[in-house]
């Protein structure tokens, strides 16, 4: 896959402790997806699995800088975070009756609703059963804060559902920001929190950074629902919109295009549908505009970093350049 | 209400340090509910209005101890156990599609599916953020602890499901250890670790007894789904046999009544066939046997508390009587 190969390089090029930690990761939500019954070993294991490209602890282990020779509560942070981003996955797959995600079962279509809801929630408890052994209270409040702002924006995506008069493009991104940025500025603030640096890595403008990041990899995923195309995303081009969700193109592409701002999305209801209001979309110059939106997003993160070891802040624009060439 | 009635008297005779510390707590539950945006703040607070007894707090505040002037955080622990609870029972009530508890309307009744798994995780994550303002990590690995286990068992009810010759009595009480008592662990633990006595409540003793009470809440809890009365428990007798849930008096049932024990639970499928098995399990004896058998983990319970303040110790023998009243 492309994208797991972008992500390989990522980690090569983000340092020399930084493939060994990722491995340690992969070996921890391995036990900890297998010791906790036999259920949720098949079901948790195969999410964890399938959880993909380990974005979010990447950047936790890129911001704590070169780790020292014990490292476990860096990981643990890092495993955390994944937990929380895997939770949400499993439970978004619940209410959407996904049956696939990035090619395989999801835990719902293997399971049933039961299995997954409560495989979401063991995953839920075990990222701060598995934070809190670090003995830092500021740690667990920073990642509880960023699973309440992500329950709160995916509640946040289904009241507006259909709704796309409702959604300003400000509404929008405080819905990504909710979605999605809080989780990557919290595994900034953890790495810096485990990070072995004297002084440590400052967590507010890294924050930032983190939130930057999120916000223009949401931005960046929603382009490509509508962009496609599916031989490459695995999924037919507007499923957002056959959800009714509301993304950025959809909502630029409204200022543009009468036609659209007159469409109700609840007449969208087949593929083809879609499809065909995916190429409006992208005939209006919506996609190039939120494209321009997003990487506009990640330059000024890039340009307001920290001051930082140059190995370090090389890595943290590698981040931010694969989030944008993911989508190039 | 009877039951509530009965909690009120308990927390009256608790000591004079409770009842404050009870209204302290509603406060706080009412703050939590409401800070989390629109749709949270409605549902949320509902269910936690509906939460009912309010028996965990209850037990986080007596295992404390007389409260000293500030006990910021000995609220933060009980709301911590509430929320845990209450966030538990909105994600059962989704997966069984309940559309009343308490004679008021599930979340999943009132808002959907979606809205009801996204408030039980706000409930779970923040529950972890007010447990982690105290600042300690041992408290949040109890909560998460008991909380992995709660699912857990929960898990093993739907696996177990209409399979009665599976679950022996040994199987039965390790669900209900998971899914029950260790919750009543965790509030005992968290309540002796936010004690201002000096030496504090020993944390394993008090574990144990959280344990048995919590054991016979689930137990008494299933004898009267079994025993009815309808217009004192508010739902018909053998939901849990519609639902293929295999309790106690089933399990006990069975070995004393052939035809019983070559019942397939998937052909109860009314009310009124499950009324017919409820009459039989009720003639074989077996809810005055499953009774006797929480009584005897209450009486061992209580006979076996360490050695406390003389008040303290009558208030946790008042929370076991209230326990086995409720079902008297």
């Amino acid at each position: 896959m492309a994208v797991a190969a972008n992500v390989e390089s990522l980690v090569q090029a983000a340092g020399s402790h930084v493939p060994p930690l990722m491995e340690e990761l992969e070996h921890r939500l391995a036990v900890l997806a297998g010791g906790h019954g036999e259920v949720l070993a098949r079901h948790g294991g195969d999410t964890i699995a399938a959880g993909g490209k380990r974005l979010r602890p990447l950047l936790v282990f890129i911001v704590a800088g070169e780790a020292p020779a014990a490292c476990a509560g860096l990981v643990r942070a890092a495993v955390a975070v994944e937990l929380i981003h895997s939770a949400t996955l499993v439970h978004d797959d619940v209410l959407d009756g996904a049956r696939l995600r990035r090619g395989r079962p999801t835990v719902v279509a293997a399971g049933g609703r039961g299995v997954a809801t409560a495989t979401g929630d063991l995953l839920f408890s075990r990222a701060f059963a598995e934070l809190a052994l670090n003995g830092r209270p500021e740690e667990v409040q920073a990642l509880s804060d960023a699973s309440s702002a992500l329950v709160q924006g995916e509640l946040l995506q289904r009241a507006d559902a259909f709704q796309p008069a409702a959604v300003t493009v400000e509404r929008y991104l405080h819905r990504c920001e909710l979605k999605t940025a809080r989780l990557f500025v919290a595994a900034c603030r953890l790495g810096a929190s485990q990070s072995p640096l004297r002084p440590q890595p400052p967590p507010e403008p890294l924050g930032r950074f983190g939130r930057a990041v999120g916000l223009a990899f949401q931005l960046l995923d929603d382009v490509l629902d509508v962009s496609g195309p599916p031989e490459r995303t695995g999924k037919a081009r507007g499923t957002d919109l056959l959800d009714g969700t509301v993304t950025l193109p959809l909502i630029l592409a409204r200022q543009r295009d009468p036609d659209l701002a007159r469409l109700d999305l609840r007449d969208v209801t087949t593929p083809g549908d879609a499809e065909l209001v995916c190429q409006r979309i992208e005939a209006a110059g919506a996609l190039e505009e939120a494209r321009r939106h997003a990487l506009a997003i990640v330059g000024e993160a890039k340009a307001t970093l920290p001051g930082l070891p140059t190995r370090q802040r090389a890595a943290l624009e590698l981040v931010a350049d694969g989030v944008v060439e993911r989508y190039a």
